[in-house]
């Protein structure tokens, strides 16, 4: 499969309805035009020019790619094996053991697989947080597979991490810009990279500090795991003198819109305006935070204050899909016992799946819209399975009655990578049998 | 095609693995064999006899069909069309007056799109309450579609009904005496008659009474609503001197294992101790009780205290999937957050949602495992998808991971109804087509 020549980016999507998914909520019957990486023109009855490839469209839908922006590839390998348990147990008994006994090959097979799931669910690009060795498989995978992303080694140089993933501030650093130099900007600035302290409570301050300056003077993002428990907001209160980790956080330099905060559930008031002020990201992972038992976060009253928020199906154990529909559907009903059934109403849930999250990316001005000079990251879903219809808005349609299985095919940068509905630069059956070998192998390095 | 012949219910399902749903948990490499509407042996390498049809599930899980026991098949076409409103504008603007805006042919359409949905991902029977006329319609697509089910006509007798509705208490229980009649025990039992009075807002108490006595007396169902939202509480309350929802009904007769109702989200704790004294039904309908901003059913409460639940997803317009995957995964997930993530295990959400239900239905000794003697009610789910693994136990993979694309062969009463992901009785492009033709027709209609 040639990636990347001309004639795989010079595309003619007809005959679709388009959700623009622009500030006026434009849903129109238009064709879309791709050249390289970029749409070129979206307008009704377009015809064919050059050697573009026409794909047929009619009945189907077209928008943008959804962007998670709180995944960890690393751990798609261990779906199903962490389920029903205590945060703690969780933890400390299955998925730092397991991370622990990644190689090479088992990292790139999780990756692998949480890439292909991923795109063959409609999502286009992604934050990741990897875990602590053997990143550039994480790396390598993406730059193959074709998702856009904001990755990044995971760093945890505290006394009391376990000795598989356990490493000094200064080791953890050192690979964290080597890798930055390394990926970031690679393939025409698809792939960035994004500093990843795991939590205040596997970081010294003396590492969260370094990473918050490096990160700026490098222009790169740094995602980290804030607020998600009561028990840890209370030893982060405990260590900084009675500050939420939000607060915390901020004090050690780690805020504003490259600053990537998974969860944040548990909040003071406080928290919230610095959340605002600082323009920080929210990754909203409701699965993830519902199934942990952690809580729920305030997403309408973090929307109404001005905060920036997002989606993300966090890792494969603790959701246990990596499933925009899901945290779609889920976001958007959890929050409606408590405030009201008006509350998160589609159109919104499918702005913070899709435009919020090419905002976390930098890319509020080319991405997350379907639009001429924006990036070429598209699905076309075909919403026409019984469980689609018959009636109804498009936004309705997606968020609360469709899943996966609605995406048919899905472009990133301009190069289509899933093509009716299978993958087209690898085959699923050898990701499948890859990663079934390879997490045989980890469960018995780990003993788990 | 000839439904009901010999050689349709003679099946070997070779090759899978089996969750039988058995006191022990047993999950096994077993094969099926089914003879008429029954499952007459699970064992391993069984070999073909006579003129069975060997299915081959190898690599597949074999388990019971779901049970769903509350849906509402006539709102199946209102999908979408009832979305982010609150509950009054949800009930008065949109689905009474679509709903009696029905006419026979829109009704049938109506149930058909269920049923097809219903079947094809892996549900094989239901509790159904229909809308106040053409009830028929209903009976009729259940017969000729193959689910089973326990449904009937909802009764709507008070003064402030809408007048496409409304009827008179008379007439209410003459119509459903007829229904009983006509259709309780058809289609060799797969088919009974559940009284279905709408709520107690919607219905005098004499017709309650007499619906109670009436049910009794011929050993059948009563399926209404109790308990969803706060402001109907609290006008049962005023009208009953002081009782909750369930207490009422209780008062008014309608209580035992043959009632079920829908909801029971917020109790008194003197009802939990009648649910469970009485042995009354309680279907937890999760996704609709976040959608319509109803609540969460305390469902670890209710069954900590012996309280009988099973799952349902009510009608489209308020989940908007008819969907036993989505329920069951929610109906975890929503509760760990107050519970705990060991709150609602896989393995126990996998039994509400199967042998519960058919414990609904009367038949929790031939209904809802995989075991000689009983039904073949059985789904052959393919778990090959790269959402599915590669690892974990079977409970995991079906409660959380898995979705209805999963499912590939289901079978009812020994009738093959879905061969490899397609229905065998029903085209699903012609299903589709007509109800989006009625639907058209209806809204026309009812101006919505």
């Amino acid at each position: 499969m040639a990636a990347g020549t001309a004639s795989d980016r010079a595309w003619l999507l007809r005959g679709g309805d388009v959700l623009v998914m622009d500030d006026a909520g434009t849903v129109a019957r238009a064709d879309v035009r791709v050249r390289g990486q970029r749409i070129v023109a979206v307008a009704p009855g377009l015809s064919r020019e050059g050697d573009e490839v026409v794909v047929d469209a009619t009945g189907c839908v077209i928008l943008p790619g959804f962007v998670q922006t709180h995944i960890h590839l690393c751990q798609t390998l261990f779906r199903n094996l962490a389920d029903d348990l205590s945060l703690l147990e969780w933890l400390k008994e299955r998925i730092w053991p397991l991370e622990g006994a990644h190689d090479r090959e088992s990292l790139r097979a999780s990756a692998e697989l949480g890439i292909a799931e991923l795109l063959l669910g409609g999502t286009t690009a992604i934050v990741d947080m990897g875990t602590v060795h053997h990143t550039d498989a994480i790396f390598e995978a993406l730059a193959e597979g074709g998702l856009r992303a904001v990755a990044g080694k995971c760093m945890m140089d505290a006394p009391d991490v376990p000795a598989s993933l356990a490493e000094t501030t200064a080791a953890s650093l050192a690979e964290s810009r080597r890798l930055a130099e390394r990926w970031d900007g690679a393939e025409g600035g698809r792939i960035r990279y994004g500093y990843a302290p795991r939590f205040v409570l596997s970081c010294t301050d003396e590492l969260m500090r370094e990473v918050a300056k490096d990160a700026a003077e490098r222009g790169l993002w740094v995602h980290t795991h804030s607020s998600e428990n009561r028990t840890e907001v209370d030893i982060v209160r405990a260590r900084s003198g009675g500050q939420g980790n939000v607060a915390h956080l901020a004090g050690l330099g780690l805020r504003g819109p490259k600053t990537v905060l998974a969860h944040c559930i548990h909040l003071d008031p406080e928290e919230v305006l610095e959340l605002e002020a600082a323009g920080t990201r929210v990754s909203h992972c409701v699965s993830s935070n519902l199934k942990l038992g952690s809580g729920v976060a305030n997403v309408p009253g973090l929307l109404a204050a001005g905060v920036h928020v997002s989606l993300g199906a966090d890792g494969a154990p603790c959701n246990n899909r990596m499933c925009a529909f899901t945290e779609m559907r889920t976001a958007a009903l959890v929050q409606k016992p408590v405030h009201g059934p008006t509350a998160m109403p589609a159109p919104e849930v499918l702005r913070l799946a899709t435009r919020a999250g090419a905002e976390v990316l930098g890319l509020g001005d080319e991405l997350g819209q379907v639009r001429p000079g924006f990036l070429a990251d598209l699905q076309v879903l075909a919403l026409d399975g019984l469980g689609d219809g018959p009636g109804g808005d498009y936004a309705s349609r997606v968020v609360y009655a469709a899943t996966r299985s609605a995406v048919r095919d899905v472009f990133v940068d301009g190069h289509r990578l899933v093509a009716d509905r299978r993958l087209v630069r690898w085959d699923a059956r050898e990701i499948a049998k890859r990663a079934a070998a390879r997490l045989a192998e980890v469960r018995k390095r780990a003993g788990v």
